[in-house]
C-alpha cells in the first residue's frame, strides 16, 4: 500500500517510462516532419479527435473503476480476516473451559495457528517461499498440501473436534466457532479468485490500442503554427491518459509483492500483535516504521 | 479465462471479421464517390456526430459494465463454490464420529459426490455431454433427474441424515452441514440465472444499430482534402467501438464453452485435488499447463 | 423475457409509434419552412445542441442504469426463490422422520404448496385471475386474504408446527426450515417492493422532456443546404434516444405481463418439475418451446 | 410517494418557482442589453460552455445517483419491515404452544405491538405527533422513551422472555424470533441514518454553483442574432439542470412528510391488514384509493 | 457531519485558500501578458482544452464517487453499531435470568461496558486522547492494549461466559449474543480499515496534476478581446474543480477530527442516552444544540 508521504510523482513515472519515451520520439518526429511541410496536407478535424477522447475518457473511467473494486475488495477480504482472527481467538478464550487443564495450551494453539495461517496466506499469494515462521510450523505440523492455508484451516476444525470430544465446549459453541473459520475459509476462497482471475484481457488490449489511436491522431489536429506547444501538447495529453491506465494496472492485482499491493505482512502483523495481547503474550512484535514510500 | 500471456489482438479480432469487412467496404466506396464529387453536397456537421459519438460512448460503457458485471458475478459464485466445497469437507471430517466404523467410507463418498457435483454442475451449464466421471457416477448413483446437480445435493443431505440417524453427528451439526448445503444450492441457482437469462435483447439491438448509424454519419463529417486519412477513420473508430461491443458480447454468457468463460473444468479440478489432499487420498490428478491462450 | 432469437427491430419499434409519427412530421415541417426561408434567420449554435444532447446522453445512461438494475433485481429475486424452493423441499425430505406413517403425505403436501405459492405470488404480481390449479388450491385450504402468498407461507410454518409436535422433526430442524420459509418471505416482499414503487415520476418526466426539447433545437443548428440529409437526421437521432428510454421503461417494471417480464410462469414450471423429481413424482409437466419471440 | 397518474409537469415547476424567476429576469436582461448593444465586446467561446455544461452534466448525473439510492434505499429497508414484520407474526402463530391458555392474547398483543411499532416508527421519522392509536398504545404501556419506536421493540423481547418463562415457546424458538427482532432493530437503525445524515453541504452547494455559474456564462456564448431564441435558450437550459437538481433534492431525503417521501402510512396499512389476516381478526382498516397525485 | 445551516460557501472556500491565491495571480499574470502581445502567438486550439476538460470532469466524477462511498460506508458502519448496541442490550435484558441475585448489576455492566465502547473506538480512530470517562474505565477494568475496543468486546466475552457458568443464561442465548458481539467485532474492523486505508496515492496525484495541466491550457484556448473575461475564466473554472477536488479529499477520510468526519461522539451519545433509557437509568446526558456548522 503506497503510504501518504514521500512519493512524488517521479518514483511513479518509472512504471511507464517506455510509453513516455516513445511518445516523447514520436511528438517530436511528426513536430518536425509538420515544420518541413511534409504532412501539411493530413489533417483530422479537431472534433473527430474530441469524439475519440471522450471515448477514451470513458473507457479509462471504466477501468479505472474496475480496477479499483478489484483493489477495494482485496482490502475489505483482509479487514474481515482481521475482524474473524479476532474474533475465532475471543470466542476461544470465552468458550473453552477454563477448569480444563489444557486450557491454556489449547488457546495458545489457537492463537499460533491463527497467526501462521495469515502469514502463510499472505505468502502463497504473493507466491513467495514461506517465511522461516511459516515454514517450521508446518513441518512440526507435518503439512506439505498444495494448498496450505486450507490445510491449516483443517488443523483447526480438527482441533475443535478434539475439544467437543474431550467436553471442553459444547455443541452449540463448536458450530459458532466452526462458521467462524467457515467465514475464514471464504476469505481465503476470495482472495484466490481475485489473484487467479485475470483481468479480461480483451479489455486491456482495445484500451491500449485507442489510447496510442488518440495519440497518433492527437498531432494533426493541432494547429501547427508553434511547435514547442504542438510537440508539448502531443507529449503531455497520452501520458497522462497512459498513466491513468497505468495505475489501474497496477492496482488491478493487489497481490503481487509490489508497492500498490494490500498490505499484508503488515496486516498480519497487526493481527499477531492483537491475538497476543488477548492471551496476555508478553512476546509482541514491535512494528517498525516503515522506511520507504509503501508497506506490503 | 483468457491467460494473460500468448493472446493477441490478432486471435481477437477474428470475432468480428464481418463487420470489419463491411466497415472496410463500405469506407472505401465512400471514400471513392466522394472523391469524384457525387457526395459533395452532403454534409453532417462534425459536431452532430460528435454528440452522437458521445451517446454510443456512453452506452458503450453501460454495455461493457453489465457485462463486466455478469462475468464478474458468474467468477464470484465459482469462488463460493470453491469455498463451500472445501467447507462441507471439512465439516465432514471433523463433526462425523470417528469412532464410527464407516466413517472413511461415509468422508469419501462425500468427497466423491461433491467433486462429481462441481464437474456436473460445469457440464450441464455449458450443455455438453457429462464426462465418463460424472456420468458413472450417475450411473451408479441411478440418477436421472432433468437437474442433475440438484440430484446430487438431495443426496448429500439424504446421507447426512442417514449419519444423524446413525448417530455420527449431533442434531445441531446436522443443521450446520446443512447450511453449506443450502449455500451450494444457491450458487448452482445463480448460475442457472446467468445461463438462462439473455441480456435484454431491445439494448443488444438499439446499441448495434446506432454503432451502425454512427458509421455511417462519420465520413459525411470529415474534410475530404485527402482521402487515405479520410478512409483509416471510417473504418478504425468503429471497428473499435465494435470491438469493444463484441469483447462484452463475449463476456456477458460466461458458460457457452468459448474462451472467454469462467474456467469451470479447472476450478472443479482444483476442488478436486483441495479436497482429496484433505482427506488424505494419494490419487490427486495433475494439473496440465494450458497449451492455448485460454482455460475452460 | 425477450429471447434471443425471432425478435427483430420492427416488433420493438411499434412500441413507440406515435413518437415517431411525431417526430417525421415534425423533421418533414421545420424542414420544408426552412427549405422555403422561414426559419432562415434563427440558428441555435450546434455546440449548444452538443452540451444538451451530452446531457440527454448522460440522464438516458442513468435512467437505463436503474432500469437495468430493477430488472435484474426481479430476476435475482425469482432466482433467488427457485434456491430456496428446492432447499425447502430438500430439507422436507431429508429432516422429516421416514418412520412417520404419514412421512410420504407430509412431503408431497409441502411440494405441492409450494409449487403453488410460486404460481400464485407470479399471478398476484401480475394482477390476472388466479389459474384453476391455484384457484382450487384455495379453495381446499379456504384461504381468502388479500395477499395469498403470505397466507400459503403460514400453512407452511403450521404444518412445520405440527411436525414439531408430532415428533416428526426435532427443534433444529424446525428453526432451520423456518428460516428457508423467512428468505421466502423476503423475495415475496421484495417483489411487491418493486411492483409497488413506481419509478421516480419526475425524473421520467424530465428525461422525456428533455429528449423533446433536444429533437426541437436540433435542426436549428444542423446546416440547411441539403434538405433530406436534415430531415433524415432530424428523425434519426431522436428516435434512437426515445428508443432507448422506451427500452428503460418496459424493463423497470418486470411483473406486468408483457414481453419483458421476469419469465415467472416459466420459472414456476422449473420449480414444479424440480420438486416433483426430488419426491420421484411421475407427473411430470412438459416444458412447451416457446412459439413467441419471448416467455412469461 | 408519487403516484403513477395525476402527476403533471406543472404540479413539479412550482418547487422551483424562484430559481426560474431569478432566471427568466436575468436572461431577459442580458438579452436586452445585448440588444443594444452595451455587451457586444464580450464573448465566450462556446467550446468553453460546452466543457463547463458537461462538467454540470456528470457532477448532476452523481448527485442524481446518489439521491436516487438513498430513496431506494429508504424504499428497500421499509421493505424489509414488511417482510420481517409478516415473519415475526408467522413466527409466533406457529411457534408458540397452542394449548397455553392466554395463545390468542400472547399472539394479538404481538400483533399489536408490531402494528403499532410501524405506525411509531414512520411518525417519529418524519417528526410529527403520534398518530391516536399509537400515543394510546404508548400510555397504556407506559413508554416514553426518546426513541418510542426502539422501547416497543424491548417490549416484544420481553414478552418473548416471559413465554419462554412460561415454557410456551422453547430456546431455539426464543433465539430464532430474537433473530428477527434484531432485524427489525437495524431497519429501525438503518432508517434513522438516512434521516440523520445530511446529504454533504459541500457538493450541494457547489453543484448549485455551477449551475449559476453555467447560467451566467451561456448567454455570451450564443450568437445574437436573433433575441428570442438566445431568451429562450438562456431560460429553458438551465431552469431544466436545476429542475434535475431539485428532483435529487426532493428524493435525497425520503422521510420528510412531503409527496416524494416513502409511502410509510401506506406501507403500515398495507402490514396491519396483512398482520390482521394472519391472526383471523375481522377489523380489517379499509384502504382507501389516493385522491392526490401522491401516497404517504 | 456538516450541517444544512450555517454552513457558507466562504467556510469552506478557506480550505483551498492557496490553491485560489496561486491561480488567481497565474490568470492575471498570463492575461496581462497576453495583453502586451507576448504570447500572441501561442494558442491552443479549444477543442483540445474541450476533451481535455472532459476528462477532467469524467476522474473528478470517479474521485468523488469513491470518496463519497467510503464517506458513507463509515456512516453506515457506525448505523450498525448504534443497532447492535441496542440489540445487545436488549438481548441483555431479556435473556439473563431476572431471578439472579446480580440481575441489575450485570446489566448496568453491560451497559456501560458497551457505551463506553462507543466512545473508546471513536476517540482511537481519531488518534485522539481518551476522555476522561473512557480512561476511567480502562484504569478500573487494567486494560493496557494497544488496540482497546478490542479489549473491551474481550470483556463483554467474557462476562458472557461467566453469565453462562453462573446458570443466567443458557448455552443458545450465549451463541446468540456472541454473534452480536461478532458483528460489533467486523464493524470495529471495517472502520480500521477505512481508516487504515490511505486513498490510492497515485490517483489523487495524477487528478491533482491535469487539474492543473487543465488550467494553465485554459486561458491559451480563450479569445483575448476581453481582458476581464478571459480572466475571469481562468479563474473560476479551476477553482470550481479544485474546490470538487478538495470536497472529496475531505470527505474520503472520515475519521480524522475535521467538520466533514462522521459523527462518532454525537451518535456515541444517543446511544448511551438509548441504552441508559431501555435500562430505566435517570442519569441521561442532555444532548446540547451544536454551535458550529458541524457535530463531531
Amino acid at each position: 500500500m503506497l503510504l501518504n508521504k514521500r512519493i512524488s510523482i517521479w518514483s511513479f513515472l518509472k512504471y511507464i517510462k517506455y510509453d513516455i519515451l516513445f511518445i516523447v520520439f514520436y511528438a517530436i518526429a511528426i513536430g518536425v516532419l509538420d515544420q518541413f511541410g511534409f504532412l501539411s496536407k493530413i489533417s483530422i478535424p479537431i472534433a473527430v479527435t474530441g469524439v475519440f477522447g471522450t471515448a477514451v475518457a470513458l473507457l479509462l473511467g471504466f477501468r479505472t473503476n474496475q480496477a479499483y473494486e478489484r483493489w477495494w475488495e482485496a482490502r475489505i477480504i483482509w479487514g474481515a480476516i482481521v475482524n474473524d482472527s479476532r474474533t475465532l481467538v475471543r470466542q476461544g478464550i470465552t468458550f473453552y473451559d477454563r477448569q480444563d487443564g489444557q486450557y491454556e495450551f489449547r488457546i495458545k494453539e489457537i492463537v499460533l495457528r491463527q497467526i501462521t495461517w495469515c502469514y502463510a496466506l499472505g505468502e502463497s499469494l504473493r507466491k513467495v517461499d514461506f517465511s522461516p515462521k511459516v515454514a517450521g510450523f508446518l513441518k512440526i505440523q507435518d503439512i506439505n498440501d498444495q494448498n496450505v492455508p486450507n490445510a491449516i484451516l483443517l488443523k483447526h476444525s480438527e482441533a475443535l473436534s478434539e475439544a467437543l470430544n474431550d467436553k471442553v465446549i459444547n455443541k452449540f459453541q463448536q458450530v459458532q466457532i466452526d462458521s467462524t473459520i467457515a467465514r475464514l475459509c471464504d476469505s481465503m476462497g476470495k482472495c484466490e479468485r481475485i489473484k487467479n482471475t485475470v483481468f479480461p484481457k480483451a479489455h486491456s488490449l482495445l484500451i491500449h490500442l485507442i489510447i496510442y489511436v488518440f495519440a497518433t491522431m492527437l498531432p494533426f489536429g493541432l494547429s501547427d503554427n508553434y511547435l514547442s506547444v504542438e510537440i508539448g501538447l502531443t507529449i503531455a495529453i497520452p501520458i497522462i491518459f497512459i498513466a491513468i491506465e497505468k495505475t489501474s494496472i497496477l492496482m488491478q492485482d493487489p497481490f503481487e509483492n509490489d508497492p500498490m499491493d494490500t498490505p499484508m505482512t503488515d496486516l498480519a502483523q497487526t493481527i499477531e500483535i492483537n491475538l497476543k495481547q488477548m492471551t496476555g503474550d508478553e512476546d509482541i512484535p514491535e512494528k517498525k516504521k516503515p522506511e520507504t514510500y509503501y508497506v506490503l
